[in-house]
């Protein structure tokens, strides 16, 4: 109610003073303009209304109480804000609330995608059981739209093109001479005989730039036509992205005078040390978690092929060029892909691979958002290794006793000593040859990898299914030296099938999941316990809670069960130690 | 050229080995397959090309060198990432890549923004000259879309609706019916006699919050009506922001399985101490900037109806309801607006209110990209203090030494003993009455306050403006008790031009730029000199020495002259102390 303060002076509990609407006050609403003779307010709640004719008030107010000055926001000439300002939800309220209906922006840029390459194929007139061998799903274009949309930019794609000097040729020129501020042209920006993009940019204008001390994106080439940018962007996923983010990206944002695009930063510790080459700065893409108040970083593969190192990476370590890795006492500062929030909400999972790692982190998600399962991959000895210092939640490992045939209980017990741990089995799982389709070769136990000379793919040191191997070697009387390829190891089960799917090998040891995956076949040999070390102070943290009570449940084992060579019957349940 | 390794076997410098390509070499380019029997790619820099059918290496390669094997990305079965991922540019690469061509995704959600009002103008169908008092642009909608989008979701805006129970109702009814997910009915969320957002709800369906204990945004509503969301947004700008950004924003996440939005926070110092309500969550809008590597805060105006301190701020500092402000020494968390690197590039300047501080702003802005100033206004003695406490790089004052008639120096010398700092002039410039258009009250002079029974609107204590005052009024031979008004005081010249605007004061002293930008008249009293402090530490640093230069340049002085009132004559000259 709208009224002049000094008709309420004096009102208290004790003689409320009687306010008449119309005459003495004025109903209003918030945002309203006050009647005149009026010059404060009284709120609703302190107004107790006797009938339509009169109202008691039991306090008094002072002048301009509750009332927004004219004039409290926006006045004439006042700068809203300085030039260069973006132009977010805020600033188009102040705008509108100002009378401003028109401002001067600076235009989006405009860039041109032009993915080269005799090797690719649209992947909306194809399906992926049509690919023939030497065939590209283009990829790249799609990527780096939407990273130019990230950058404020709005990009065009053209339609795919062959390595052929002429059409990109004149697919740049056009571009240049049209609307376009900037084109890139993915693949062929390498120095090979069908690596067109430089002499297009040599016959139209000029080369600036050409290979950068930097992996990913090493060949990376920067030029200018018509006062125009353009650039070579590498054909392998994660070096386009590299090489856009190093110098398109932020190129695109200082043409709008937009800041630098935040990058968050975290000091982090590493899992293992990291070895990189003299001379050029690598982008080294890791998994973070965060264990005991430390943030840890493991390194994911390092192929510029392997795009999925940047959607599974929560992190980016760039070692510089004059450095040879990071030793495990050093402290990098990595970039975050993901919110701190995510990396601290990660549970952090290393030692041995399993496929059932992946389909638990999906499976968690099910029912719990935002949880994170950061698995990495560096056998079970290594995951032993993590546990004792302090790198991980939890371990996954398959340790062969060879003394009497247990899994993990010695292990534990010699290499964990004094260290309060858990032991819950995840699965049980069938180890055995991973062969080609129909075992050609007619593979049944090892002593037939000597006999037959077969050519074998190992897994690395340290791995339980070395351990497993060695031991079995031992058993059918063989050393090392009677194996063809034992030199030759693989970190997975999955890069064991693939070595065996190309013809690399003959024969390697692995599970069944990974076999079936690649339509393999595959002859067991042993049935295993693989496990997970879980430290006490971790067991009953709310995400290893989530974690035990996943795979206890149903559909987890029923997805398990689906994927073949696993068996359910102790899953989820403790072990004695 | 793709080899097979042991044919390199043995070469060296010494010995180089020839390849004849087609037979024992194969060119090939980055990305593609290998040919059959061959095993590693020799990078051609370190191949010699002797002819056409000749070429030398000096180096052995080894097997499966600068190869990458097949299948080092994705393989068939495998996990790209687990359900709830957020898709990015990565991982539309990984899907194109791993042959995923369609996806199940969660729905933007879509909202429908309802503005209510019978106060309100389309903004695209009026001039802000058009405008008759009461009448408010309709700007709210436009903010509320922009930040719907920043959360992920869809929005349309419903034309503006009247104060009518029915038709609003009519409105929400046909959008829970249709396709939207969510309706923001903004206006009318408080319980007046025209406030129908809670009829609305409370007919169609239920209110399940009516009023939070924050401030801004304490009178939102929120209810359900058919199972969809509704929220019933305050009108005032800034209460339909913070409104917003505390309920209907998560809610939209959330409804995408998109994580919250990331707020960075830093803990900041404060320039003065912040009072605030107990019994409300306060949002406070603040000014930072690094200064001597602490991040200083500095208070906005509260208004709910000031968009502009959304603009302006650099930070939001929520006081807690349990909290009756905070002092000075403790440290508060601020969730940042801006990147934390243009807060650090930001120059800190206090004290004094000027115009042209606005100005400056703007002009260095025409050429640096990127520097940001952040100007509080906490009088000029408040200014000299504030260098003392080390809160900013420089202060703006004008102190009228009554001893002398001397500006600024006998105050430095009296408060900042042992502080070495730098004056220099900004712009001389005339303080004066500021009054009605063609001053119908005749006013001349201090005398004529008492003479003439006017009423004064006075400037805070510890202003410039204030002591001018004071001295004027010595010198006249009056004292504060003989002015009416004189214990009203308000914080700027254009707050005191505002004052006589609206006809709450018949005049108040103050700068002519602020009368002239209100279309006010002007009655010049004193030329008085306005200057920076800047001490010794800051003078040589990039920002202030940009400031310097900018201020001693023509376009800058040009730009002065323009707003009136002032002078440049000394502008950018360092003065003695």
């Amino acid at each position: 109610m709208a009224v002049d303060a000094k008709n309420t002076f004096g009102a208290s509990e004790d003689a409320p003073k009687i306010l008449v609407p119309g005459e003495t006050g004025f109903w209003v609403n918030t945002g309203h303009a006050l009647p005149s003779g009026t010059n404060a307010v009284i709120m609703i709640e302190h107004i107790n209304i006797i009938d339509k004719a009169t109202v008691e008030i039991e306090a008094p107010v002072f002048p301009w109480q509750h009332v927004r000055k004219m004039g409290e926001d926006i006045v004439a000439t006042k700068l809203l804000f300085p030039r260069g300002h973006q132009i977010n939800a805020y600033a188009m309220g102040a705008l509108l609330s100002g009378g401003v209906f028109q401002v001067q922006v600076y235009q989006k840029p405009r860039v041109l995608i032009i993915p080269t390459g005799s090797e690719l194929v649209e992947w909306h007139e194809t399906s992926p059981e049509q690919l023939v061998p030497g065939q590209v799903l283009e990829s790249n274009s799609t990527v780096l739209k939407a990273l130019c949309r990230d950058n404020g930019a709005d990009a065009d794609r053209h339609p795919m093109l062959k390595d052929d000097l002429e059409t990109i040729t004149q697919a740049v020129d056009q571009a240049v001479k049209g609307a376009y501020d900037m084109v890139c042209i993915i693949g062929g920006s390498s120095a090979g005989s069908e690596d067109f993009a430089r002499p297009v940019m040599t016959s139209l204008g000029r080369v600036m730039v050409h290979g950068v001390t930097m992996m990913p994106g090493k060949p990376v080439l920067m030029g200018e036509i018509s006062g125009k940018p353009v650039f070579g962007i590498p054909g392998y996923p994660v070096s386009a992205i590299v090489a856009f983010e190093q110098f398109v990206g932020p190129l695109l944002r200082a043409m709008q005078k937009l800041p630098p695009l935040e990058v968050r930063t975290e000091t982090v510790s590493l899992a293992r040390k990291i070895a990189s080459k003299l001379g050029q700065d690598e982008f080294l893409r890791v998994k973070i978690g965060s264990v005991d108040g430390r943030l840890i970083a493991s390194q994911l593969p390092r192929g510029s092929g392997s795009i999925t190192t940047l959607t599974e990476a929560d992190g980016i370590i760039q070692i510089p060029r004059d450095m040879e890795g990071i030793s495990e006492n050093q402290t990098p500062t990595a970039r975050l892909l993901k919110p701190l929030s995510a990396i601290k909400n990660t549970l952090v999972i290393t030692g041995s691979h399993d496929n059932t790692l992946d389909l638990l982190a999906d499976q968690m998600r099910r029912h719990h958002d935002g949880i994170n399962i950061s698995s990495s991959h560096v056998g079970s000895m290594g995951g032993i290794m993590a546990v004792r210092n302090n790198a991980c939640h939890l371990a996954g490992t398959h340790l062969l006793d060879p003394e009497d045939g247990s899994y993990n209980v010695s292990y534990i017990k010699k290499y964990l000593p004094g260290v309060p741990v858990r032991l819950v089995n995840l699965v049980m799982r069938q180890q055995g040859f991973i062969v080609p389709r129909s075992n050609p070769k007619n593979i049944g136990s090892v002593a037939d990898l000597k006999e037959k000379k077969l050519r074998f793919i190992n897994r690395q040191a340290g791995s339980g299914t070395r351990i497993l191997f060695d031991y079995k070697l031992a058993d059918a009387g063989l050393t090392p030296a009677d194996i063809i390829g034992y030199e030759n190891d693989e970190y997975t089960h999955m890069s064991v099938a693939i070595a065996v799917l190309s013809g690399r090998a003959d024969t390697g040891l692995g599970i069944m999941a990974a076999a079936r995956a690649l339509d393999l076949d595959f002859v067991p040999i042993v049935t295993e316990s693989y496990d997970l070390v879980i430290p006490e102070r971790f067991f009953d943290t709310p995400n290893v809670r989530i974690l035990l009570e996943t795979i206890s449940g149903d559909e987890f084992k029923e997805r398990i069960l689906a994927l073949g060579g696993y068996g359910v019957e102790r899953t989820g349940q403790e072990r004695q130690i």
